[in-house]
């Protein structure tokens, strides 16, 4: 845990301007939103079309040259998946081509990335629907994208995404993987270079006129509905000879089902605006 | 249900590319990933800045003109939320100048939106860490967003948008809304030009070097985790006064976790590439 809460700066890109009370610019919550998410979407313009490419993919924050940092430290996301280089190519061309020589050399490098990530923690029902909302924590991180090309960083970042799918998967299964295996995965790392999020907690509230209305009161339920992810049994595969499911992973299941369920009951009752619980 | 499954046009920027025995361009799949996810991630290009902005929204595949249409017929995506009018106004005039007049005034009206939804049904958990992969739903609608301005229209937006979080809610709050709650708030349309998605089910699958290590079989679990949504038992507000939970809730809490584990556990069985579950 750093000394103190570090927050990211706030771009003009970056700030939040609707319900600026439920922002947060804390690292460990937003890096905390993003470690939990089964799936982050990445988002980046490409040429010749007016529609940014969004790709779901599996992402986890790490540091490489300090593999013992905090959740709350300053911290690069990794990702488990592919941008064509053409892609990565075309955009760096672009940009070189639109911006006077020494801004160009003064960019960072890489492409440009927005990586969204939402949790739902209830459905929040109230007397009318105008007032209706999520209970939700979504976090966004704007950064530059490159390819880990370098081998030792690579089998420390896929064993890191690979735990983050499994606790204490990568151990468990074959490894390392081979070349082959190697050359055929990509994994991009984004340097951050702002983010935000975004968090709405507790219960209902409505306007004055509606909440001192007898009749509508005795009419309509309000409350709210938790809402979490739920890991099922592992069931296993045609050809598994294992039996039963190893110790690992049955502790895993167990715990992230208590997490999520906890954290959806936790956000429910806490007072609005507040902030998310941030510990696993 | 239309005649025959009508599927989107195949643009540069919407043909899947990796594992495109994954892809379909189905509005039926399509639709269905986009009405049953409770967030979509809309992304759009913005001035001044190379990263798009993202923002979780909830939305809703239909049809203003003709009610009645199916998941699979052409259909607009109603949104709830905000694009400041400024944004929507710099990149029509961004394109505008960019452009050449003729192509301008060809070109749709609104804002180009990339809309992303994403299920996760599985971890599928294989003998080498290079076969992991998810079983997934995800879809990807581009198109061109307005606000709806039209009184009918957006009342009647709010109500597909109310019902798709809990099911017959509208007509059991208070409606219709007031003058100032309509003004105040904001439902996008987004009229379609293309569309695909990607799926994935099934069960683990390795390579032969792999499958045929007796020591490795002997050692590693292979399977699928299923994973779903859950909604959690309805939690009265501190002012509600119904008791018990009304039916129509219940009903619904209990439909939606059936299909959410039903939808999980089909997809873990059903043969890899094969097309997802569509009907409700």
């Amino acid at each position: 845990m750093p000394v103190q809460d570090l927050e990211y700066p706030k771009q003009p890109f970056s700030t939040v301007r609707r319900y600026d009370s439920r922002a947060t610019y804390s690292l460990e919550q937003i890096h905390q939103i993003i470690n939990t998410s089964l799936l982050v979407n990445v988002s980046f313009t490409v040429p010749d079309t007016p529609f940014p490419q969004t790709l779901p993919m599996i992402g986890q924050m790490g540091s490489f040259d300090r593999p013992s940092a905090d959740t709350g430290d300053v911290l690069e996301l990794y990702l488990h998946g592919y941008v064509s280089s053409r892609i990565m190519n075309l955009s760096r061309k672009k940009d070189d081509a639109e911006a006077p020589p020494d801004a160009a050399a003064a960019e960072p490098v890489g492409l440009p990335v927005t990586v969204a990530a939402s949790h739902v923690d209830g459905l929040v029902l109230s007397l009318t629907p105008f007032s209706h909302s999520y209970n939700y924590r979504s976090a966004t991180l704007f950064g530059y994208a490159t390819p880990v090309t370098d081998a030792a960083e690579k089998l420390w970042a896929l064993e890191l995404i690979t735990n983050s799918v499994a606790r204490d998967r990568w151990r468990n299964t074959r490894v390392p993987p081979t070349g082959a295996e190697m050359q055929s995965t990509s994994v991009l790392k984004v340097k951050i270079a702002a983010g935000s999020g975004k968090i709405r907690s507790g219960f209902p509230s409505d306007e004055k006129a509606d909440a001192g209305d007898e009749a509508l009161l005795g009419r309509v339920w309000t409350g709210v509905v938790p809402v979490h992810t739920t890991l099922g049994g592992p069931t296993p595969s045609p050809y598994n000879r294992v039996d039963p499911v190893p110790g690992y992973l049955a502790d895993y299941v167990k715990g992230t089902n208590k997490y999520a369920e906890e954290t959806a009951l936790e956000q429910m009752t806490k007072p609005m605006g507040s902030k998310a619980k941030t510990g696993n």
